[in-house]
């Protein structure tokens, strides 16, 4: 019998490790990975990434492409124009494919081979697409990716650089949803999708275990993400609460969530206020403009488990940070990543982070990525 | 007193550690660093690259963007296809600007920055110009960088993202090279060349190190490099040259060199052929497009020091490893890097290497740098 189940993360319900199952049938919820034997276990003695518990039976066999382990940098310049010394950003761009998604491929993909899985089907504008292209290729798995016709070209380039098949579908990116949706149903194969899969949203956590490697004892007093579905948030918060759990650290440190104000379904949500997916505006950071995040409760839950907050940046404080992480740091972000750095700036001067506490940020893209001129 | 200087790599003569010396004064051959207590000091206990000996004398004053710690993965498909079970690769492209070249930019910089410089120039038609623009950047150095016109639009795009002036010089590459000559000269600054300072070639050799962390005693019998100038192949040699003087490794692996046809000095020195700057033709591979490489007698020795060979691959075969990398191993690597593996084929055809050997290849520079149509 598996030690892995998959539990709904709003009412609880429990179901079998089964990659078909992507929603709760009871009321509709995404579901996290959950391990029956976690409590009991002994806790690792190496705190590494390595030793955390994972949703595969056999952990050698897993699809890597050495994902993780990316490098932690002080900011200095970014701290001199923030008044605070002590902000850092760990490259998440630094992964196989140049985004943090790899992270949740990289599980994602490794139980999809060891269920036997041949084929799979996702939606994606960007990142996410290329990952499990990537990932696909290197299980020897078909993949077919569903896109926006109108997705940077750049990014469709990376997807059939790996071998995905692209299906670019016209209209909104609702409609590359739809589109994958029915394509998986009449084709009978597993949609993979990295918004509702339990085990990509699993796959981040390492995150955690990295951030106290690279840390130790003083553990950030703040990390804030740019968040669209919210993926790295979630495994993050995962991370950490496994670390406390097994008494390695004794508090998670606060978690903040950005958003462009084009976009900000869960920093609405946060606020109280009523959001629709018809005020969905363009943005410059097209890894989170997810106009309608199938997590958002369970992001927003967190907010508030770890007394965090969430801010709207607008367009041009991200692209204002955007030139800063380059020409003053040397870093080359996609404008995602920059948004961060926006919302950093707006919670020092709104008082929720204090300047001799320390920030982290990953910076989640790389700039090379999004070839558009700004 | 430094205890670190520069030594002729041809003649031996020897000069103080100053940035401003590129070439020996009597046979005009480039040069070396050299630490003159290296002998005598007590062998690291940690093998990391941290303890390795570093051309600074405040160490903790380096500039760094967390370049290194790349991970190694095997290529399970590329050894199927070859016939040969262990060949890994070096994913090199995870380096803060998505290339190899950021391990001698960190050390070139870090030393340029103790030495006071404000401002530097360099010629480069790629990816080293944007390492050294990235990294100017976060020491707060102005770079110039000179570059042919008619470069990558990408590269010069990264250059100028991290806030280096790029000078576009019209005519052959030597022509950015001359123009950037006499610039370093009118105005006085410093010529941080990266294919001849010593300390570029320096900080490369943390490859070496990491290899050992990496494989442990089971070393790979063979590394196989594509080559230009050979910073990086120069530099893994001079790591386990260290690494065995100071009795931590018995034997060096085997390095071979690979070059494309179009551009093959190396290649044809090794072989006894004349060779002239006036047979480079275009390449694909324009990672390793160096007709006159200042470092090839240099190369060419390590080569015949460890047994390795030099081989020159087509263009057709570049670009079908190209393809077999991303498509089969998921790996997006720049045509450069893909013509390592077209040497590595040529290499087991001529029974260089065995089919049962260790075979390591560095993957040096990210597929999404350069967005040419093939």
């Amino acid at each position: 019998m598996s030690h892995i189940s998959l539990h709904c993360v709003q009412c609880g319900a429990s179901f079998p490790a089964n990659m078909l199952i992507l929603q709760c049938d009871r009321c509709q919820s995404p579901l996290d990975v959950f391990y029956e034997v976690i409590t009991s276990q002994s806790p690792p003695r190496d705190l590494s990434a390595r030793q955390m518990p994972i949703p595969m039976h056999d952990e050698s066999a897993g699809v890597t492409l050495g994902e993780g382990d990316t490098p932690v940098v002080l900011l200095p310049k970014v701290g001199q124009l923030l008044g605070s010394e002590r902000i850092y950003g760990k490259l998440e761009f630094l992964n196989p494919t140049g985004s943090f998604k790899d992270r949740g491929t990289a599980t994602l993909i490794s139980v999809a081979l060891e269920h036997g899985v041949k084929e799979i089907v996702e939606d994606s504008s960007g990142n996410a697409g290329a990952s499990i292209a990537a990932y696909s290729a290197r299980a020897g798995i078909k993949a077919h990716i569903f896109a926006p016709a109108d997705a940077p070209s750049s990014k469709i380039r990376q997807i059939k650089v790996y071998g995905g098949e692209a299906h670019l579908i016209a209209g909104p990116r609702e409609a590359a949803t739809e589109a994958a949706v029915d394509f998986y149903q009449k084709n009978n194969l597993l949609y993979a999708s990295h918004n509702l899969s339990p085990y990509f949203v699993e796959g981040t956590k390492a995150f955690a275990y990295e951030v106290l490697k690279q840390f130790g004892d003083g553990l950030p007093d703040h990390i804030v993400m740019p968040v669209g579905n919210g993926s790295l948030f979630i495994g993050a918060w995962k991370g950490f609460q496994e670390l406390k759990a097994g008494g390695h650290i004794k508090d998670i440190p606060t978690l903040h969530c950005v958003q462009a104000q084009a976009v900000r379904p869960i920093v609405d949500a946060f606020e109280g206020l009523e959001w629709s997916i018809k005020n969905v505006q363009q943005t410059v950071a097209g890894g989170i403009s997810v106009g309608n995040p199938p997590r958002l409760q369970q992001v927003v839950s967190i907010i508030h488990a770890t007394g965090g907050q969430a801010v709207a940046v607008s367009e041009s404080e991200i692209l204002r940070w955007h030139g800063l992480l380059s020409a003053q740091e040397g870093i080359y972000a996609e404008p995602t990543s920059a948004a961060a750095f926006a919302g950093v700036e707006s919670l020092i001067k709104q008082g929720h982070i204090k300047r001799d506490e320390v920030t982290l940020v990953p910076i989640t893209g790389f700039g090379l990525k999004d070839t558009a001129e700004y």
